[in-house]
């Protein structure tokens, strides 16, 4: 049977929230708690996080693997709002916390402004969790999964920081008319960023693309503005 | 004339961010600039914040001085968007920024997450930074100003906070029914709070109120979930 583990949500002591010294011990106690990687204690794991672009609810994949493409593609037919986005970049060795096991997924919703909490979307996550841990249940009790394909998946293409002068500093921001546009399609010709001298940027390559992350805060010192992905139908 | 200054943003330096080195050295800054207090170098202060609540615009009065009133009631006329709300309690000094002058006001705009930017907020904003401008130079220039009362102002009451147990931890968050209702009417038997047991808890006070700041992030910590305000409809 698939095995699981939840880790309760702590609240970080303020003074441990920017030197790191938090989110290292936690690190370790998790990896204690259901690790060392590749060989895990449990064999899924699901990682919730939050974002403050406008992901609705968002599977990220850990892997191809068959069980859990098709959890996707179950919680995906439960609601339009509920995407799959797949980060995988072949070669690259995946660090999160999802990647402990080899089934899981993390779940991410939003928008939510970081270390706050939004009703509707605490009520919607719980729901997909309790879906997530029926569907594992049905599974390690042998029920026939009834097929939810086809599932449409988001894959990662590349990364876009915002407009910014040599020193690194910003000059712009996510575009009016692009903000909160996540999942979809931004076309050749269509705006991307506004300068603060008011002028605006177009997204200029060949190809559609699906932006998502749109303006996560935590992703300004990270050099993203976005992330662009490409879609795929899957049909079984 | 009435006489003003503009105060560039800054970037925080990531280690100043938390140990309140940067905004202590910078309130040192302003004050040597604009102060002191009781006999500042400028007439007008306008002071530019932003919130996670969903406040829109909302002009905060400084004072009750008739010139800042009128300003507030000429911004409100622009766009139904933009709001009067008085954080003034008789008797207990004003430790704002914009308190060091008479004239003048805050300008709080949202919804947006902490430390990041929103094309149409900011566009918005400049506008109403350029009206406050042209308004003043108005007033300089001897010109009649039209008269745009009557003007709502939202009156600070009191703070409620979110439902918490004996060590101060959180309980639950703002009910789904009132998240981003900000300046709408909250009357008795709505929905306020969700616990985490799923426990609705209802305002159960006898007066209509106007909750403002509702959810914003950095007021957690303060022990604030929201504010709640009376309306006055002012005619002249």
């Amino acid at each position: 049977p698939v095995t699981g583990c939840t880790i309760s949500p702590k609240t970080i002591p303020a003074k441990n929230r920017c030197d790191g010294t938090y989110e290292q011990t936690r690190a370790k106690e998790i990896a204690q708690t259901l690790g060392p990687k590749g060989n895990s204690k449990v064999d899924f794991i699901l990682d919730l996080h939050s974002t403050s672009a406008n992901m609705g609810f968002t599977i990220i994949l850990v892997n191809n693997d068959p069980f859990n493409l098709q959890l996707a593609a179950y919680l995906s037919s439960l609601d339009p709002l509920v995407r799959v986005y797949s980060s995988i970049e072949p070669g690259k060795e995946n660090t999160f916390l999802r990647s402990l096991s080899n089934f899981g997924c993390c779940i991410e919703v939003g928008p939510i402004a970081p270390a706050s909490l939004k009703g509707a979307i605490f009520q919607k996550t719980e729901a997909l969790i309790h879906a997530t841990l029926d569907y594992i249940e049905d599974y390690n009790n042998g029920k026939l999964l009834s097929n939810t394909y086809p599932l449409t998946i988001y894959h990662y293409l590349k990364v876009v920081d915002y407009p910014r002068n040599e020193a690194g500093e910003l000059e712009g921001m996510i575009h009016p008319q692009l903000q909160g546009r996540d999942y979809q399609e931004l076309n050749p010709g269509d705006p991307m960023f506004l300068t603060f001298d008011g002028t605006t940027i177009y997204y200029e390559e060949e190809a559609t693309v699906w932006p998502v992350f749109i303006n996560e805060v935590a992703y300004y010192e990270k050099g993203v503005a976005m992330c662009l992905t490409k879609k795929e139908i899957v049909r079984e």
